[in-house]
């Protein structure tokens, strides 16, 4: 499958894979790009020691990192720590591009600037963005309200007449070869994908966690706050983060504040998540957990994908009357 | 263009227009089905001379109809009235269509169920609807949480394993061909549409509410209870509706229990809506609203969509690599 993104960064695939924070270490990044999409390290909040390994375990895959903005803004110097990597790609999401954009350009690093409102697409793509990835409110992790299927047309309209130049990728719910078809039919040029790749031999994540997220349906995810209030993180209020529901989000959704207050409940939290245990912590994925059965290795995910896409797109199981 | 949904109700177009309460009386729904889509009236909350006013203004116009489901409830007279009509379809959103299903069977009406999770989307299939509605967050109007690019699939799969017969039409944040490309791929007979067709030439709907669409970009819409407060309607908590923000939203909608008690501030919206005034009341448009830049006849409208979509189906204009 040829697309502008699979042209520009030479992939096989036009998948990128989500800069999970913990999730996306150096072998799950690195089986995306030795599978032919592109992989990227999950920088997230910006742990030098955690990203130093995450790129020894990638071992020689040409792999990107991405950040947290805001968070990365507090110690800027993980920044120069990645870019000396000469990384595929650096991604920035949550915060603003602009004080950074100049430093990667000058690097020679493609910029991936993940967006969740048109204003901000527009933000990016004056920043210099090379890709803008559109991300739905059905991702897993922390994002914003708007919804894939029109925030994707619509960023595609605004670049289409201020910067055609510049990638538009899909992101939030997409899972399979019917989510790609549909995210190039609604003007990107290939998708990044999260929760599907979550849930596969190389991300790191418990498999008790994993489980909890193949049995549900897409109906038992949340967008909250309490998993900020449970980790003392000040996220900036326009995001949430989307998880599965359990005893910890019934019993503190409507109340973080009283979260926060609680040492002995946040103790409980960072147990539960330091041993991955769904019940006790939180379980990050997307409303495609309801289209995910399955923990294969990232190679089959991706031949898997694109192979059904290609199939949908040459005219499909059911015709369509073409 | 033929899906099974062309197939089964005789349509040129895979595209339903959405029952919008108020802006879809006769005369738009007769606009859709002459153009070869399958036109719904607004049957909303029940008001049986708007249903007989609506219903005359369609003339021979073989069109359907859609009830609020929890409201028709409190008056299953005029689902008698609408059936005696012999509708195209009759079309059931926000509630249990169990009670009702077995009458609308035994008049031979197929019956559209619109759903908001795969858990009511499992029930409506139980009840023996024709047509299964998955309708995302985007959509304007009432709705619930989940985005149209997960719901859609994952019904899909529960439909091929357990109600292969079925039909599954996509709604919410579909104004164009290539939303209507899109939702097919991801395993839709077609689609409903709602905002695009409400800023037409045929919807009941004010001019100044259609330009305020027309120039507000998808971030500028609000899922709200406000709307509900004003009118002095209990609709059940899980549903909210999408509209335009404005300065009733800002001001209300962290309160809208304050707006129910203020009986000033209520008369004040009651006033802006039967004035048509976006800035005093609210206008139900969904996300989509940033793709919609006009106000044309329905039937420019089915067939630009259509055909678009038939464009891009057939290959498309970046092609994809097939």
């Amino acid at each position: 499958m040829k697309t502008r993104l699979t042209e520009a960064f030479g992939l096989e695939h036009p998948i990128i894979s989500a800069p999970m924070a913990m999730a996306a270490g150096g072998r799950l990044a690195a089986a995306v790009s030795h599978a032919g999409g592109l992989g990227l390290i999950g920088g997230g909040y910006g742990d030098p020691g955690w990203i130093e390994e995450a790129f020894a375990e990638a071992g020689n895959a040409r792999v990107g990192c991405g950040f947290i903005t805001w968070k990365m803004a507090e110690n800027p110097g993980v920044l120069e720590q990645v870019l000396a990597r000469d990384p595929a790609a650096l991604c920035l999401s949550f915060g603003d591009p602009a004080p950074f954009a100049p430093r990667v350009a000058a690097a020679g690093v493609p910029l991936i600037a993940q967006v969740q409102t048109l204003r901000d697409a527009q933000r990016a793509a004056e920043c210099g963005a090379r890709v803008i990835v559109a991300q739905g409110s059905e991702a897993g992790g922390h994002g914003e309200r708007r919804g894939t299927i029109t925030l994707v047309p619509e960023v595609a309209d605004w670049l289409a007449g201020h910067s055609p130049g510049t990638l538009l990728v899909a992101a939030g719910g997409i899972a399979d070869g019917r989510g790609l078809a549909a995210a190039l039919m609604l003007g990107a040029d290939g998708v990044l994908v999260g929760s599907r790749l979550w849930s596969s031999e190389e991300a790191q994540v418990s498999v008790a966690m994993t489980d909890a997220a193949i049995a549900a349906t897409g109906d038992q995810t949340i967008r909250s706050t309490v998993m900020d209030a449970a980790r003392g993180l000040r996220w900036p209020g326009r995001y949430t983060a989307r998880v599965l529901r359990n005893k910890v989000t019934e019993r503190w959704h409507d109340d973080p504040e009283g979260l926060r207050a609680d040492a002995v409940a946040r103790a409980d939290w960072a147990a539960g998540w330091a041993g991955g245990d769904p019940e006790r912590a939180n379980t990050f994925v997307g409303e495609a957990t309801g289209l995910i059965h399955d923990r294969p290795p990232v190679a089959d995910l991706l031949a898997r994908i694109s192979g059904e896409a290609t199939a949908l797109l040459a005219g499909g199981p059911r015709g369509f009357g073409n």
